[in-house]
């Protein structure tokens, strides 16, 4: 009955009875999603999309945000959701590798424009659409993973769904379903890593848990037991899952408390690397460098160890170019993971003095770095706490540069302030509206 | 190297060198799908797939089968792909228990009908992308079935694209990335079988797969490594593949062609004990009987093992009632699976008769029937191979008449008869204009 148990559990959350910290983080992770999103819109991941579903449909329901131009909901889904994870640079639950907003955030945004949803309500199905999908991670973290599913996709589409079906006012019966045919739709293969199909999984799971939401509200069956059935997603879609992760502390344990933002334009594991470059930069020059060192979990290597990486896509899967950039750069935002960056010969001669080693006992949050100069003398500087994770926080102030930033290139300065603003004080608008008039 | 092998096979695979035997049985497989499309175009689960998607869209690219309607290809194959599974009584691979149509046929009539492509075209992408799915069925046959994938659409993608490539003349490269990009969306619980969802899901491959080709042809990218790489499809959707089975015997051995098409509108593992039941009723009457023991392999039992089915959607997967309906009434057709049918009285008591037994030694296609009547005799029949089955197929007469009884509710005879007759001479026909005229 666990199905049918977090149908109620949703429906009987209520946003007043949410600690208000879970209520700010909420904000701020919406906020940072509009931020990659607007950020990645111009990429010619989103041109493909543009182009393809535009021979398909002229519905004018949801803006592409960034766009000026509007789709159907479910295309206007697909492209914002792929859009926010184009630069790897969105939020990330750390326990289980899980971008959360992804799936979630852009349900919000197209059915709050449909419909004209208030925001309270807005705000409470963001938030419980990503306690459903963590709570669902968490029950088949890490063996999922590890089997080669990409868990943001495969657990998104059940997010999407609960977003959706609370915006849509769907009975609890129609939850349990809805569920049903989200998970039914559950995909993602980490294979993909590299290509624009990436991007895409997040986008794919929105929609896909769109569509759910839409079907069973108009009366669609499916199984109201999709998460514990004997041929149920737990079972199926894992090897080794602890199903009570899912109902446990409901209402207390908030996941996405848990929910980091990146202040690195790439995999979360390459930011203990990153910033032990930065910081060694700051004491030694290029010039100076034999070899840097870096010990790292075995995960970190097996995500990012993509040795000559050929655009800046690959290289964000790239442990060599993002220390190499980082130490020559001292940053690794967005400009850093460019195609010309990539292939800049200093930069490329450079990737050849990184030499990552795996160490079963070294955690995946930390790194563990050697340098050693020309002249033989070393430097050691272990990073126990990376920027962005949970023991050493984004402040709003970054935050809020981080989004300046992402937005600059599509927006006036005056508007991304006036953004900040609205997305800030969320719960109390009217409307989407508010916000969508500065974009 | 497999998925590039197999896109370069695709490519290099024409017409001229399909043995006729295949090109024939293509046809009957595009008519008999045709049919079971038509014949679930109006049931309620179309109804609420058209309602909610002409909420999104209102483009008129292609045919919704039956309905005098258009809608964009993406929805148009979503929508005949569902309808075409609704009675679960479409065609059968029976070495995989894949339906290899639904996946395929839908994004041949939708894009054979945007483009005005010729009719050898379209064949040729049928039967290779019936070729690539089956092929992938059977290197992942059975645990990936056991395990609870509903192959039909878990491979369906792959088979979808493929046709999809052709018709658009994708080249090897996309055509691998497309391949890629298809089986990152592979999805589909067995948990759904008894709902709409069940149905659902061969339309969705094929709208999953035509969304790859729509995409790669526009530049998206992908892996071209699906099926082989360590986190690809093989690997993580499966336990124990043979990955061999997908590249061997090319050209030679033709998987459309152990394509079975079925007599009964239910699961085909139950058309053994319909077989039995209809010759038992032939010489004793309901009133004689006591039970009737049915001695059948446990996948049997664990497909259709619903003792109370309140629906027809239910019966179909009730050994229960589709034994009883055939022994009352000598047919197993879509009437026999009617709300009306499942709720008789009459039925119901004697759905009470029917004893089931599982014998691992017993083959899935065969049945051993023990009928013991009320003064204690009994009667044995023992069915080797079901009517529909490789062994027994139906005639030519025999498709006819099921399809003419499919689409009587929709279509006059005369067209009927005439949309036969283009069906199977389509390698003649200029484009799908001369089938969709008739519909």
């Amino acid at each position: 009955m666990i199905t049918k148990q977090l149908a109620t559990n949703i429906f009987n959350t209520t946003l007043e009875s949410m600690p208000q910290s879970v209520v700010l983080h909420a904000k701020k992770s919406l906020l940072n999603w509009l931020g990659v999103t607007i950020g990645g819109i111009n990429h010619e991941t989103i041109n493909i999309l543009l182009e393809t579903t535009e021979e398909l449909t002229n519905s004018d329901q949801a803006t592409i945000l960034g766009r000026n131009k509007k789709m159907d909901i479910l295309s206007a889904t697909l492209i914002n959701g792929t859009s926010s994870h184009i630069f790897d640079y969105d939020d990330t639950h750390l326990d289980t590798i899980h971008h959360p907003s992804g799936p979630v955030a852009p349900v919000v945004f197209a059915l709050g424009e449909k419909f004209g949803t208030d925001c309270q309500t807005l705000l409470r199905a963001f938030i419980l659409g990503c306690e459903v999908e963590l709570r669902i991670s968490k029950a088949i973290y890490p063996s999922h993973y590890q089997n080669g599913f990409h868990i943001t996709s495969s657990t998104g589409v059940f997010g999407a769904m609960t977003a959706a079906g609370i915006i849509m006012e769907v009975n609890e019966e129609k939850m349990a379903m809805g569920l049903g045919l989200a998970g039914t739709q559950a995909f993602g293969l980490r294979e993909m890593f590299g290509t624009m199909t990436k991007s895409f999984h997040p986008g794919k799971a929105a929609q896909n848990g769109l569509l759910a939401a839409l079907l069973v509200k108009n009366g669609f069956t499916s199984s109201d037991q999709v998460l514990e059935a004997k041929r149920g997603f737990l079972n199926v879609y894992n090897s080794n899952s602890q199903p009570e992760k899912i109902l446990e502390n409901w209402g207390e344990d908030w996941q996405l408390e848990k929910n980091s933002f990146k202040p690195y334009a790439c995999g979360i594991v390459l930011h203990p690397s990153i910033d032990a470059c930065i910081k060694l930069s700051n004491v030694i020059t290029p010039n100076e460098v034999k070899e840097i060192q870096l010990t790292v979990h075995p995960y970190v290597l097996e995500l990012t160890g993509k040795k000559f990486p050929a655009t800046g896509l690959e290289a964000k899967f790239s442990i060599y170019h993002a220390s190499a950039i980082s130490f020559l750069e001292q940053d690794a935002s967005e400009e850093q993971f460019s195609d010309n960056k990539v292939q800049n010969p200093e930069v490329v001669a450079f990737r050849k003095k990184i030499k990552p080693f795996v160490n079963d006992s070294m955690d995946k949050e930390k790194v563990s770095a050697n340098l050693i100069k020309q002249d033989g003398t070393e430097y050691d500087i272990y990073v126990e706490h990376a920027t962005g994770s949970l023991e050493k926080p984004m402040t709003q102030e970054n935050i809020n540069r981080k989004f300046t930033n992402l937005c600059k290139d599509n927006l006036p300065e005056r508007r991304i302030k006036l953004l900040i603003d609205r997305m800030m004080e969320f719960e109390n608008l009217a409307s989407i509206q508010e916000v969508l008039k500065y974009i």
